[in-house]
């Protein structure tokens, strides 16, 4: 959540003409994703069509071979009808630009605001939108490995280790085993596409209870589309803390992907070690930065416990939650 | 340069309803202010006029004893035709509502970027709206006094002690004498406005040569109309780290400026000590962060420096530059 780089005017306006959108009219710097800068930035319009877009400025993580796989994606899940941001191609018809070392791109900028506390009818539209998503994803070339997966995760925790675990929070080191184990009896033959992986609430923007846009698609990847079922699942359904189980929002969710896209019986039965799986890849993931983040830097860190309170529900009551 | 507070969608969407401003469409937190964190936000529109707004939540620094005095003084010089973006009242009138223990404002949206690197032209227009702003002051009811004058530099300067000032740089010391020299000679009949004090480009909006708006009124207080020009020509006449002075830049302010309101003769012969002061206004509170602030803190330290340069460059050079 930061710009971590300074734009001028100056650099910002040389950028933008080779766009054929107008003229800057206003840039201000958003507080949005996390391994990027993004600027919402007005222009006074063009033939590309919209005066304001989001400029993001790729600043690490993304591996920048993978940009134009991100990227087309968009315009492909766009021209399909997803309420998803299309890229801003240039005037030379690249959809990625260079500013010095960085890339970046235009996007186009959509309405809507991300919920904290999802209602039941949010979530169903959640799930459409998804299910929606998924099924125009089947007509783009692109393809991504997950790096993400859970034998990934289970690596990552191994190499934390029981000690460093230990001292986030006692319960965290039995994660170790449960994420091999889990990593063991993954499914490898479900109906895959390119999925969002990461749908949280702050990656969907809403209209009241509609979606009006899903953002930020950068660990998007070729997976089985139950998992990203999964996800959603996981990051909507509960509270942030991982306390709480909202049934009605889970339930709301499975509906409305279901309206769209029905499961087959094998996604169905494999939905309970999905959802371990999913929580078991934020645990990973959260732990790594946890130890590898120092305890007063500026950044907050997210605790890992939150994901494994999920994982451990799913492991209690997945199958009664998905209708075993 | 950050959000410091997260508000949720729904915190938004309740405060936003006690506007006549329509239904919230979008909020993104901007990276602008220091001691505010700060939303654009769009709306459907309403009676109030607008559909974006920014929304400001005052988290510290601020006494909040003086936010009628900032807010009502954007209303007065907006409504006296200055670019400067006005308050939204709620439906009840209120200027600002809180939001929990915090005071929230609704500011109209102004387009325009901040530059860099003025040009002359771009400077002359800061001349003339900064004049346009100290004449549409003058019939301005409220006051605030200055506490950041010369005799509280000097102090905070003391304050820090040579030590401290010494490992930020050898020759910062040497301030602390200079700045008490300035605080006794400094004129105190000069006329008076509120005044912005602290209109740095990054506090001006400009489109093209043309300033949009004036913002960040938060330093804003009752003190000399020449003084504020001095801290305008210090900000606006030097590369940022002070080596270098702009002179066209700093003639084309000046010139702004009386296009619009002549100085007078102890104005004029005042500014090259005006401009000292303004330096040191700068130096005392940079220098003061700088020894408060953890050096890895990822919050960039300003150096001091910069306006110790400016300070030197008045002293050899204010006579000439203000054409006395």
């Amino acid at each position: 959540m930061a710009v971590y780089t300074q734009l001028s005017a100056e650099v910002l306006a040389e950028l933008i003409a080779h766009y054929d959108v107008g003229e800057l009219i206003s840039a201000k710097g958003i507080a949005e994703g996390v391994s990027n800068s993004n600027w919402l930035v007005e222009t006074t319009g063009g033939a590309t069509g919209g005066t304001r877009f989001i400029l993001t400025m790729y600043e690490r993580r993304i591996d920048l071979d993978d940009l134009p796989f991100f990227l087309d994606l968009l315009d492909h899940l766009a021209a399909q009808g997803c309420p998803v941001p299309r890229t801003i191609h240039d005037r030379a018809g690249a959809s990625h630009r260079w500013l010095g070392e960085k890339a970046v791109a235009l996007i186009e900028f959509l309405p809507g605001v991300s919920v904290d506390h999802p209602t039941p009818a949010q979530a169903r539209s959640v799930g459409r939108v998804l299910a929606e998503m998924h099924a125009a994803a089947q007509s783009f070339a692109g393809a991504r490995t997950n790096d993400l997966d859970p034998a990934e995760s289970a690596r990552v925790l191994a190499e934390c280790g029981a000690t460093a675990l230990a001292e986030i929070d006692p319960a965290l080191p039995a994660v170790i085993e449960s994420a091999a184990t889990v990593a063991h009896d993954w499914p490898h033959d479900l109906p895959r596409a390119v999925i969002h992986s990461d749908l949280f609430p702050d990656n969907v923007l809403m209209l009241g209870d509609k979606v009006s846009a899903l953002i930020d698609f950068y660990f998007a990847c070729t997976d089985a589309m139950a998992y990203d079922l999964a996800v959603t699942h996981a990051a909507w359904s509960f509270s942030s803390d991982g306390r709480d189980f909202n049934r009605a929002v889970g339930d709301a969710l499975l509906e409305g992907y279901q309206q769209v896209r029905a499961l087959t019986e094998a996604e169905r039965a494999a939905l309970p070690l999905l959802a371990q799986g999913a929580a078991m890849r934020f645990i990973s993931s959260r732990s790594y930065d946890w130890i590898h983040t120092p305890a007063d830097a500026l950044v907050t860190r997210k605790d890992p416990m939150a994901f494994v309170r999920r994982l451990d529900f799913y492991r209690a009551h997945g199958s009664e939650v998905f209708g075993l």
